[in-house]
């Protein structure tokens, strides 16, 4: 159940012409800040905003023609369930969406506009697993899990793969990690492609999962985290993701909220782009003076799903 | 004193390696809304923030060695004067910038960061141009005007020349106008190219200057504008810049401060990007609704330079 270079490959193939080629920024500003020479894979561009599509679509696009006129169920914070509406409508299947109900308004709606039905539940309370299991048997739908699935981690490796291809050598890549899918994907590429590469993930310093179970050897779940990077709120990292990333992850750096707040008003000043909180962990990592990093050094802009009064009221306090 | 698809083409080889070459973003959803294929030349990406950069260091670049060894002068609302200022920098040259006392505290930082030397005046009492004559025959500077200037319109002119490179034939190419040095520059190339094109200037409803003038058949000055955006405030478009405009340009349409935010809040939720509000009128006109336009449209955001906290204000009302 583990992935190779070949399978992140093979979802490059199948994404060409579904998925858009991001570009890699570049900004003065930001290498003198950093001290290193700065590679920003933007994926606030990919298509609804997110690298999510990437890992969705690759696994929507490999289910058998029944499956998809069965239709397609999703998990999700945010981004994964428009990740999912958008590639089970483009598909010509349909998506059902468990969303917590305190997502942000413009992620329910967008999912809605890919033409998804959405379920809301409680993230505190409520256990989404065992929710969408039970839709999926009472409906015969089939579940794209947001990071926990092979065609999902090959999937998003896609953008590693793109950004070494764009980039050239790189000497550190800095990934944010919530259930751990992006970073399983791109540790996967960078590090057969360019095994001395740092692979260094981020998590919310209210979120550290991933940090704690590397730390312990195994899988430790930490209380729901109530940080504004809503996308990395797992819980827990997933046990196909965790396997590939205690493999190839060297180190896990921590980011606080006001740090994240600090990274999106960099971007939108310096670099006129608009970065959701959990889109910008990699670039507070790098903003935040603590991580130490030289040479050629990539960064995944993961999203840029955010409203204009949801961007006002963090970036006004 | 007017200028030839020739002239833009040699500052398109002067900027190569200078300025960037921005992407030209596409938006579904933008089609959707317009009801046309819309190809968004995102200068805002641009050095310094903007496209004036391709006109000033074009400028810039054919002084003299006695010249850029004097030093150089510019008067501008804010983005001219960065433009200026880096220009000299990395021409070796040194830059004073006569600057509104109004002007966005982000403009006049940025000015000063790259080593420009900043003197105020006030923009509804003081006469820029006087002022500016009045320094360069103190200090021995030679003065790279805003817009009235044939280096300055043929180096304005490389974003279109370069926006019908990448996005190939348009029927509409939509241009904000201050000045107008953008507009004559793009509107050379695009006559010149595509002699059917439609090429529309978009000024701010409180400073339609340009639209009044055509009209009259000749240059008229309206009231210094008190609209948001802030770059396209000139009370009278150039004589050389109107010499050009009055042969090439369709149309003038004009847009209200709302429907500027409407645009800058258009861009930062789906497309993810940041512009200044005069950046936004050429947008704000597509997505007026009372824009009829279709087929494949260019247009040109024009610069992405304010701070958080001034877009907070205005997206906030």
């Amino acid at each position: 159940m583990s992935i190779t270079l070949a399978d992140v490959r093979d979802a490059a193939d199948s994404l060409k012409g579904a998925a858009h080629r991001t570009p890699v920024l570049r900004s003065r500003t930001l290498d003198a800040f950093v001290g290193a020479e700065v590679h920003v894979k933007a994926e606030n561009f990919q298509r609804m905003g997110a690298f999510k599509f990437r890992g969705a679509y690759y696994a929507c696009s490999r289910l058998t023609p029944e499956q998809l006129a069965s239709g397609i169920a999703a998990y999700s914070s945010g981004n994964h369930a428009q990740a999912v509406a958008l590639a089970a409508q483009e598909l010509g299947s349909h998506a059902v969406i468990l969303m917590p109900e305190d997502s942000p308004a413009s992620k329910r709606a967008a999912a809605e506009g890919y033409g998804a039905e959405v379920i809301t539940y409680d993230r505190y309370r409520e256990d989404r697993v065992a929710l969408a299991a039970a839709l999926c048997a009472e409906r015969g739908l089939t579940l794209i899990p947001p990071y926990e699935h092979p065609d999902v981690m090959a999937g998003q490796g896609t953008a590693a793969l793109e950004l070494i291809e764009q980039a050239g050598d790189l000497d550190a890549l800095v990934v944010p990690v919530g259930g751990g899918g992006l970073m399983a994907g791109s540790a996967t590429v960078a590090k057969s492609l360019l095994p001395g590469i740092r692979m260094i993930g981020v998590e919310p310093r209210d979120g550290d999962d991933t940090k704690r179970s590397l730390e312990a050897g195994e899988v430790v779940s930490v209380p729901v985290a109530r940080t504004i990077a809503d996308g990395l709120a797992a819980p827990a990292p997933g046990d196909l993701t965790f396997a590939v990333n205690r493999r190839l992850v060297d180190e896990i750096f921590l980011v606080g909220d006001d740090e994240i707040c600090d990274a999106m008003r960099f971007a939108f000043e310096r670099m006129r782009v608009v970065i959701e909180p959990s889109g910008a962990t990699g670039l507070a990592a790098l903003l935040s003076g603590r991580l130490k990093v030289s040479g050629r050094v990539g960064v995944v802009i993961s999203g840029g799903n955010i409203d204009v009064s949801r961007f006002v009221s963090l970036l006004s306090r």
